[in-house]
């Protein structure tokens, strides 16, 4: 016997898939808070949603936002992330993720990777994220409950919306590497998504590279490649990324 | 002296109106409730948004979901809803309303109406709204915070969301007989909103009546026109429609 409700389905590695690509190619998402002061009131406010290397979310943050001062005080958030498209809006897959918010200031030794990821992301942000008041939070997952439409819901574990891998370090400097060789070689991008079944074009900007896939943006769209499989040190970086688009 | 913070705006009949209007026209909202059996954690998913002859949000709901289970247990919860559009997303006007979830079964005398409004705003719904597990929740608005784009906060009191009258139920009857009179009259909408600078096509159906205005529902968009002024009683109502629409 297991408490789990019985409208959940089976967690298959299909279901881990979609969950993940669901979440990370949002621009946007609903994040709730415990509101300070409220003895325990719930609040949601709409976030721009950002992934640190470890798959983790990361929001950028005004320390004025209620949100903010809820973070700082119990750490406790949710996340809703989800596609919007025609006709009742759940029919369409989103996800809930439950986290633990960390704060990552402007002299944290992670803060300038968070930043550089979150301005490719959304360069927009560029006329506020050096302000005083504005700091990151590293969201890291604890459980997530992921719906793909009407009676096909999964729970999941917070390990699988992140990637486990002992060289981000080396995955951050092969990154910057890459994305300089990329801004150089604008059909890149075509040859690397070239098994996706939608159209592309080398209009698209890579935004960010890990160790599990790639990250693209054209303009308000997001989408991102999954390697075949998960590489564990530049070198593998390089050669996936040779044996992509060659 | 007040602790509000320096970001909000002094609030005024503008705000009131235009928060009232964003809240009013989404399809869908962002739910926060405190996560059952989890000492206090938040917990965010998607809704379907309705709303009572008050003006207060309606949400349907199966008992099966993590957010019943939740509003069943502790009451208070918050609603994020918001336009999206082109650009960053915290550029567009969102609401979020605290609430106190009301659950409102098959056997309450204010089942039918609620029902009936919330089908003809959601007509997809009609495929699972009579199951047994499914039910409303009334969420009454406490506080709310309207968030008009960048630099543009406001805090309002949950009457601000709220329609005042005595005479609700007489203009839930007057409702039932104005929609009759609409349906044998499809041009009536076209002369309603003509005041409105958006175009509009008599194919825009008439979702709800109330005294203070009429939600109209086109595909996937909703739109309110609001009255000049609120009425209060029906005979006023069948007034302003006759000056509104001749």
């Amino acid at each position: 016997m297991t408490d789990k409700p019985k409208v959940l389905r089976e967690t298959d590695d299909e279901a881990r898939k979609l969950a993940r690509l669901v979440l990370r190619e949002q621009r946007s998402a609903a994040m709730a808070v415990v509101e300070p002061g409220s003895d325990g009131f719930p609040f949601v406010s709409r976030v721009l949603l950002g992934f640190d290397l470890d798959g983790a979310p990361v929001i950028l943050a005004s320390r004025l936002a209620t949100h903010t001062q809820a973070l700082l005080t119990d750490t406790r958030c949710s996340l809703l992330a989800g596609r919007m498209g025609k006709g009742d809006p759940l029919a369409h897959p989103r996800i809930t993720v439950q986290c633990e918010g960390e704060p990552v200031t402007q002299t944290d030794p992670r803060y300038p990777l968070m930043r550089a990821r979150f301005l490719r992301r959304h360069p927009k942000a560029q006329l506020y994220i050096d302000l005083p008041d504005f700091l990151f939070f590293h969201l890291a997952p604890m459980r997530a409950s992921f719906n793909a439409g009407f009676g096909r819901a999964y729970a999941l574990a917070g390990n699988d919306l992140l990637i486990t891998s002992s060289a981000l370090e080396e995955i951050a400097t092969a990154e910057r590497l890459l994305l300089d060789e990329l801004r150089s070689n604008a059909d890149a991008v075509k040859h690397l998504i070239a098994d996706d079944p939608e159209p592309v074009t080398p209009a698209w900007q890579v935004t960010g590279i890990d160790s599990e896939g790639v990250d693209l943006a054209l303009g308000d769209a997001f989408r991102r490649v999954v390697f075949p499989r998960q590489v564990e040190n530049a070198a593998e970086l390089h050669a996936m990324f040779v044996k992509l688009y060659r």
